[in-house]
């Protein structure tokens, strides 16, 4: 069986969780924090980063959210999610990318290192600038999200993909950490309330981080 | 014919041109100087980053480097560059975002910045301690793709693949900055002569960038 280590509230982990639960494939949750950089971990995963996933009777160790999710691809016939022409196969590891990297830059690091980070091992207080920045950054990500999902019903065309699941796993760490505002968002409300509904997403939704707690309508599918 | 959108010393775009240039695909350069944010070109890409790939008269438009290669190589059968079985395709695509991400952060980013930005740009002098540690930093990646070139004689394992054109892209612009010791690291060294020696590798050596001269070992195959 497959196990994958990681965090409660990585997004790159809840990526690939959404993408093994929508293709069905079962896999035991390992707790690793990367920030610790043990040396273990780090002799499995030298860029010390989550998810890694290995399954130990087939000697296979994976790592990379991207790498993880197309071997997933690859390999699992089920549920497609980087799928269409070549042209929409580019549109999603486009929007992938850009989820993964400029809304995890964004929005997501700075409310992580602000609000978790501070709170569980450094123990500082959060800076409350670079919490404004972060959400001034949320609104302008949701902005984007809005005029995608204005033009069709999922992220990146007519059809769910990879997409969408990068932009709920980003999305849910953010609203978890009260980093989003609702309001004014009608479009990304509506897609994200029917991504929470997914059985993918459940397990997801009713973790907590220790020590700290999200927004009442955090879970909530009718938010 | 596809027209790339770049500049000189971008590395994700030199990744880009190592691959058309392995599969024999043609293309146009467009110069995009992407720090000046000009407003038609964040039109086309709301990352403001090249590599940006166009061919017009079809109407496609492709952005963001990795989604770029695994366009190529879906759409080119010549020189399959992320090949063999899955957990093969996974590693290359684990090192392609290692040296993407980490080598880029740590290295390129840095003396890009300090060394074409600050000089073409911002006017200013650069900042001998960030020049510093980007070298360290240089060392230090270095020493493992000695590691990963003392176990196969590629950087992914028995063949070249993208993870070879991934690292020598960054290699290639770290070494244009005067970014690179070759002292001591032989086994990079000799497998960085074999890539310069690629017709693919021969147009991007030629290239200069205005203003920043390379030192002299840089297009030399025996450097």
């Amino acid at each position: 069986m497959w196990q994958l280590h990681q965090f409660a509230l990585c997004p790159f982990s809840r990526k690939v969780r959404l993408l093994l639960g929508e293709k069905g494939v079962g896999y035991e949750l390992k707790r690793e924090s990367p920030w610790e950089r043990r040396d273990e971990f780090l002799d499995m995963n030298p860029a010390g980063q989550v998810p890694v996933m290995t399954d130990e009777p087939r000697k296979i160790l994976l790592m990379d959210s991207m790498a993880i999710c197309e071997y997933l691809e690859e390999t699992v016939d089920k549920a497609a999610m980087i799928n269409g022409t070549a042209t929409n196969r580019a549109e999603i590891r486009r929007l992938v990318s850009w989820f993964d990297t400029h809304f995890f830059q964004d929005v997501t690091a700075p409310l992580l290192h602000e609000r978790m980070v501070k709170r569980l091992v450094t123990k500082e207080s959060p800076d409350s600038k670079a919490l404004r920045e972060a959400m001034k950054g949320a609104v302008r990500h949701l902005d984007y999200t809005d005029y995608l999902l204005g033009h069709h019903n999922w992220i990146a065309g007519t059809t769910m993909s990879l997409a969408d699941l990068a932009a709920a796993a980003q999305i849910s760490v953010t609203d978890y950490l009260g980093g989003i505002d609702w309001k004014n968002h009608e479009e990304t409300a509506r897609w994200y309330a029917g991504m929470k509904s997914r059985p993918s997403f459940r397990p997801l939704l009713s973790e907590r981080m220790e020590g700290i707690s999200p927004p009442a309508h955090y879970d909530d599918v009718n938010f």
